[in-house]
């Protein structure tokens, strides 16, 4: 079934460029057919240009919005340009009153019901009427704490505790994400930091809940913790370098409960000089599940492939505002088997 | 949401035993309201009997499957009666037509479209107009070795070969399994005993042909090979013992190709004394995917936790033949937290 999908890259940012790299690359499946971004650099701009390929596209960087979707008249939107639902949802709605179904990498949007349940509600509806679905996924939150979690629980019959323990070499990561989980800090400077919200995994929280949500268990109680990891050696990454004793990172975990007892904890360290570096989902119950992926999921690319391999399962899906657990298992999308 | 299920369960050898003791257990989430077998020393008694479990239940085997599903109107059967579809493809039509949805055991079901199209397609078209979803599945096939292999490339936006390595200690399942795999003959009784098409793993080139149809792949070539394991040692499990030099198990594999690229390899040891058993899913892409269940999972208890988690998902389904690649991610269903 050789079907072209017609896409528009909404936010043009570190991610939105590498989505855009992946869809031009994806040329007999995907028809690149606009571009938006508001930045005053990038309009005007070809994408080809714009994602370093040296390649003229016809595809120019508006900074308009409303013409760019009535004028293309997609059938996907990728849409990459905030982690929070409430800084963004009239994006989502301008995309899908024009008709296009969205993919998104806001975080919030993996499982926004309980966090902002009348943006949900507003965004459901919306959807609903035009005919198109509305997804917000990624590696994370979007497949490895959230979706491959509920997989793991897919051959038992019981089921007492969901953990997943995802460790990241940050050191191993893009620049601003060793910035992101306060590697080199003083142990103080991310104190102070952390108080202003500066630090921390997006959508822990909505991993969680949609682990729940599967499971159908009634969640009566929900602890989430942040600390700093210091190192206890010398760390140098391409980018920068941790003393001992200074933050190599973050330790981000939550915890749900059912009348005291935990039954999904989920936790994330992002750090420079993991040295077990691994996704690890374990399910305690009948049968029980140890499954682990060996050095784990390499998230600056596996973002971006989770977003695109999304566009056929979006189209597909009955209209609405969705979540990774309510579409067909995930899969690579136009993955060609050689190049 | 607090739903029921009314199920009737078609076939009550060891697997639908097993089923029975699961669905009794969620009597919370279902209600088991008939079953169906044609074993005179079955019909005529209650199904808390027959499974072991020593209560009354007031469902009564019955032959008659006919009178079963009118008189019980299910919303879904779970059918564990045969694993070849020409044998039983009738009985399925016939839960069709009572207006059942259907979850089958059978192996050659869990993608029989390329084995058996005009089955396949009779059976899309009489489910489709009774408004009805049909699903085969199962621990393998269903989801060690397609499933999971499908869900692994989820992450990447590029995918030149999938092998899937399947490792079980036949050791530790149940006597007719150890049989199965031959434990304890002579290689020169295998060989005779394999040339009546008695053992291998029914199912493996279904997962691969799921995996393609997933991938989008154009398969050209396509191996399957059975090999006896000779034992190195002595083995002695709980039922029988395998002496050095004599068969502990098979190995079965298949292999799919492109152009005489090695796309998909699916490599499954079943024997007794396996000293690593696991399930592991090995993407080679961008960015690779290294996945392994170690200990692998507990196929006995699994494949029934496989089919009465498929419950929901088909009910929610639209009408139609399906495959477990079509539904949303598989996930434990009435799982309580704690018993």
């Amino acid at each position: 079934m050789p079907t072209s999908y017609r896409v528009v890259q909404y936010g043009v940012g570190p991610i939105g460029q590498s989505c855009l790299r992946t869809l031009l690359s994806k040329h007999q499946s995907i028809e690149l057919v606009g571009a938006i971004d508001i930045d005053p650099d990038k309009v005007g701009k070809d994408v080809g240009e714009i994602t370093g390929l040296g390649i003229k596209t016809d595809v120019i960087i508006s900074a308009d919005a409303e013409a760019v979707l009535r004028e293309t008249k997609p059938d996907v939107v990728v849409h990459t340009t905030s982690s929070f639902l409430s800084r963004m949802s009239d994006q989502l709605v301008q995309c899908v009153e024009a008709g296009a179904n969205v993919v998104s990498s806001t975080e919030e949007l993996s499982f926004p019901y309980h966090r902002h349940p009348e943006i949900s509600a507003a965004l459901d509806e919306v959807a609903r009427q035009n005919g198109v679905t509305v997804l917000g996924t990624g590696v994370n939150p979007g497949y490895v704490m959230d979706a491959l979690a509920i997989m793991a629980t897919g051959v038992c019959h019981q089921v007492s505790l969901i953990e997943v323990n995802r460790e990241v070499d940050a050191g191993l990561r893009r620049f601003p994400l060793q910035l992101k989980v306060g590697a080199g800090l003083s142990t103080d400077a991310f104190e102070e930091k952390k108080a202003t919200g500066m630090f921390g995994h997006i959508g822990l929280v909505e991993s969680l809940r949609m682990i729940a949500r599967a499971m159908d268990w009634p969640i009566d109680q929900l602890d989430e913790t942040l600390e700093c990891i210091v190192s206890p050696r010398r760390v140098v990454t391409p980018f920068l370098t941790v003393e001992e004793g200074q933050v190599a990172g973050i330790h981000h975990y939550a915890k749900a409960f059912i009348e005291g007892n935990c039954v999904i904890s989920l936790d994330l360290k992002m750090f420079v000089g993991a040295e077990d570096p691994r996704d690890a989902v374990y399910v305690h119950g009948d049968p029980p599940v140890d499954l682990v992926i060996r050095g784990g999921i390499f998230g600056d690319t596996a973002t971006v492939a989770t977003l695109i391999n999304a566009i056929p399962l979006v189209v597909n899906a009955p209209s609405g505002l969705v979540t990774v657990a309510d579409l067909p298992v995930p899969r690579a999308f136009a993955a060609a088997w050689s190049t």
